[in-house]
């Protein structure tokens, strides 16, 4: 049985994935008396007090919703809020088993923004944290900053904020492997949807200064046709050459390359054309946009994918596990740009210098340091 | 510690009651790329060609929603969604504990009717049901009507019929016990909110003819002030004999009471007022509208009140567990009147010949047996 069938089958077997426990028993007309009535107006009373002490007595302590509209799911697109659930259930499973955070998925059966906004901020009261999930750009960066002004808990979109911390996380390692330096370095991003435009806005805020980013048709600058509203915003920032032309054209002399893009759209002459010791992140899964070996072949120093079977695997569950981890045990109320760059730096920590090489930059996925440091990275920038 | 102290403590202990907790293990890179990419895309293509796959691969099979504005919890009133949490997620552990039911509380943000109705429309993709709890009248007739007509899954307002079914199940027994005859006997429902209106509807259902509703200002008919429009609706169908005047006067020659309404408003003199083998359900929390043995010692024969130290507690537990587990296995549209009649039949049927007697009406909120039966029941009258 391949691991296609095994998928199937075991989401058959237990019909999904998730389920909810209670913390205490209820056993005895005691127990009930206290989990119930009448003893639960008792925590009701003080909450109804102060709204704050909904952390002590309640799960907004410690849960998240993890929020689809199923616009934009993994590599299958616009499959609806129904289809998006088998990712949302597993979303919520790795917050639980990677940073004892609980998690609910809410598929949402609208595609509409404001409808979107509205039930965000209406089921917002039982939960500590918003992790949005799979929303299609340009819908998800207004969703995600109309919610942050409106609600006191964080509103995080992991396809673009997890991604950008864990590319960075990479991408700081290897720096310390190559010994570049970020005000030298030239930067592509490849891809302007949500991950892209993020992963680029993070790297100008580490501290980054020659960023260009492409899409389809090549180099993004202000003539680029078909820009939305966010790609605008992004030529502001981005290309300050203005410079125009194709991928290749971009990657010449190029020192990282970050793709959240397609398949196979890297030759081997344009990683040779790009400068020595030139870093990768070909992240398009399950495909990338250039195989390692060849890569590597052509001259790349370090080549990171999606994929865990080979070195460098760029995986968010080192990011928003602990993130959330940390935004609930400090009663954050965003996740700020501070709290990203430090997550970041602490992901990329964790890779000792005698470990740190080209072929092992990133911490492992299992490693049980990882959402520990990560967690105490963001708690120890949250503002009062 | 008394029981209040008890339940803030146990509630700051564990930062509320409830979590959600992986069925399969995520320990390994094959476990990962099975519950979560790549493997999750498999169910996800299979639901987006047949929606009605949710039910076999996502947890919709097996987990409810309880929902809540907040603005009628439990006797403390309007106390807001925050306030409500406990109780909610208290409601959640009952249904995991008593029907192995999944369920997450979601507490809304706003009171308005329409954003409540368009709130739980857009989060319904996850959920095999919705319970909704707490909402207050008339608002959540028009609440649950509406939901029950753009859904295809249940919606389920458990203060109105969860209290519904479990009264008629004990009236079915007094009856038992009693020997009368639900087409000969005058009922006098007092409290004309959610449960009382719910409670009314379902007694008529159930066949009987003789229903009163009162309230605050005494008998309803149609020259009762200030009533709402579902208020107005029951006045079609109850008090057909246009009686005006006090509960007392309500009371005289009645067969059975049943209080929704307040503590110590149903004397001694109004219990003798009434016809031989009266049955009472004294339902007002924690104080019944008359003490049992009261009642009792002025001539009722058939006592039940909602608490647990009493005989014959009248306890939602009994119903809403059973009533969700049955529809979310036969993927039920709606819990219909037939299905709250089996349900109502069955918990009593829970109680033999040979146990049966004036103190013991009720099967035990703990009996094993009774989610089971109550499951068997809804199941049965799922029509296609």
């Amino acid at each position: 049985m391949d691991n296609k069938e095994k998928a199937l089958e075991m989401h058959r077997k237990w019909n999904g994935k998730l389920e909810t426990v209670s913390k205490t028993p209820v056993k005895t007309r005691e127990d009930l008396a206290i989990a119930y009535t009448p003893g639960v107006a008792e925590p009701c009373k003080v909450i109804a007090e102060d709204p704050s002490a909904a952390y002590t007595y309640t799960m907004k302590a410690n849960t998240v919703a993890v929020v689809s509209d199923g616009s934009a799911v993994l590599g299958l697109g616009n499959i609806g809020p129904y289809a998006a659930m088998p990712v949302m259930e597993g979303k919520c499973v790795l917050f639980k088993e990677f940073g004892d955070v609980n998690a609910v998925p809410i598929c949402l059966d609208t595609q509409d923004t404001e409808e979107i906004i509205t039930a965000v901020k209406n089921i917002a009261p039982a939960f500590g944290g918003i992790n949005l999930e799979d929303i299609s750009a340009p819908r998800c960066f207004k969703i995600e900053t109309r919610l942050n002004e409106m609600l006191d808990i964080p509103v995080f979109h992991d396809d673009q904020h997890g991604t950008a911390i864990v590319v960075l996380a990479g991408i700081i390692n290897g720096l310390r492997v190559t010994g570049k330096k970020k005000e030298d370095c030239k930067v592509v991003v490849n891809g302007a949807g949500s991950a892209g435009v993020a992963i680029t806005k993070l790297l100008l805020t580490y501290g980054f200064k020659d960023v260009t980013m492409c899409d389809r048709l090549g180099i993004i600058g202000p003539d680029y046709p078909d820009l939305n509203w966010m790609q605008k915003e992004m030529t502001k920032v981005t290309n300050l050459s203005h410079a125009a032309g194709t991928l290749a054209d971009a990657l010449k002399g190029a020192d990282i390359f970050v793709g959240v893009s397609a398949p196979n759209i890297v030759s081997p002459e344009m990683v040779s054309s790009m400068n020595s010791d030139a870093i990768l992140f070909a992240m398009a899964n399950p495909v990338p946009e250039i195989m390692p070996d060849v890569a590597r072949a052509a001259g790349a120093r370090v080549v990171g994918t999606g994929r865990s079977d080979f070195p460098n695997q760029v995986n968010n569950v080192v990011a928003f596990p602990g993130i959330f981890r940390g935004a609930l045990e400090g009663h954050a109320k965003q996740i700020t740009e501070e709290m990203k760059l430090a997550a970041a730096e602490a992901i990329a920590g964790l890779v000792s210098d005698e470990e740190l090489c080209d072929e092992f930059i990133m911490p492992e996925a299992f490693d049980p340091r990882v959402a520990e440091v990560v967690s105490q990275a963001v708690k120890s920038h949250i503002r009062a």
